[in-house]
């Protein structure tokens, strides 16, 4: 039988948790993808690597686990205050922020650029992390659809493409700016698109 | 004075390009771009690699270049028969076949890896390829607003982000299949957010 650990061993646990998770974070951004080792992580965290080993097979499985703790919760989904324009636009314009962040911007993009190389890893950054995200905006055109907020026929997953993919287009391939102003007007431009037909 | 080269040595210079080209594209979708060598083009197209050496300075140049000159020429740009919906149906069925199509996706995906954890790479990449793509677009979507097809303040660089980049990210991630109806939803869609003021 598995023995409960007692209250001390799994505060240092979650503690040993936290700082492996920081020091993973840190130094994918710090030296990338390629160059990141458990060893290095271990020493970082200062844990023994026997201790990143016992719970995590690969410096991916950290990383992504790191990664899905560290954002945003999506839980609760997006809000919903009646007004699909204001909700979307509220929720783009912290997106930006964040992407904006020199702190959140360089693991995600070490763990993109490694996904991008590496199709087991990118099934995994896609399944743990981008879908998600995609499934709270699918459940909020959903709401809208029912309420005749926008056409029947439009559909909530390309509704929700247009919304992102232009938006992680321009920050992976540095083609452009993210501004609200920006995120603002592909709110607009995209609820035109599916507004109910006249 | 440089000497100018007899009609025979342009055209086995011409020939050399061709094979280092085919070998450069081949190769990199074989072991990717990491252990992609400049001995490894020059040995699969039969040249000596000093002849590389002396046309490009980096096995990054000489893909970019294989791939530049790969892909169908932008120089006319988009089909303008008067009709925006259908041109831009037509072109993106076409994009959509070339990219369900393993003998352009393997280096083509090769690039973009590499370019995401590269930026220097990633700027090339960007200018040679990216940009000049959707700046057909743009010409044929300002063409249009010329016309009055579209609604005079639809910007024409957010609304090609719009048509491209959700197409973009189902490819590079992998989260969805790319087909013709997909491609003509999103020209429908993309058409009605910014078809003319009522």
């Amino acid at each position: 039988m598995p023995t409960t650990p007692s209250p001390h061993a799994a505060r240092r646990s979650e503690r040993s948790r936290r700082a492996i998770f920081d020091a993973s974070l840190a130094l994918v951004g710090e030296v990338g993808y390629p160059r990141l080792t458990i060893e290095g992580i271990a020493s970082r965290a200062g844990v023994g690597k026997q201790t990143i080993y016992r719970w995590w097979p690969s410096k991916a499985a950290v990383l992504l686990d790191a990664f899905t703790e560290g954002v945003e919760s999506y839980g609760e989904g997006l809000p919903d205050t009646g007004d699909l324009a204001a909700d979307l636009k509220y929720v783009l314009r912290a997106t930006c922020d964040e992407f904006n962040d020199p702190a959140f911007q360089a693991p995600y993009r070490a763990l993109a650029a490694a996904g991008a190389a590496d199709e087991e890893l990118s099934r995994a950054f896609v399944a743990r992390l981008l879908e998600p995200g995609f499934a709270v905006y699918e459940a909020r055109l959903r709401a809208a659809r029912d309420a005749g907020e926008i056409a029947p026929d439009a559909d909530p997953r390309i509704v929700t493409e247009m919304l992102l993919s232009p938006f992680s287009q321009r920050w992976l391939m540095r083609t452009g700016e993210l501004t609200h102003a920006y995120t603002d007007t592909l709110v607009d431009l995209v609820l035109r698109a599916v507004r109910p037909h006249d």
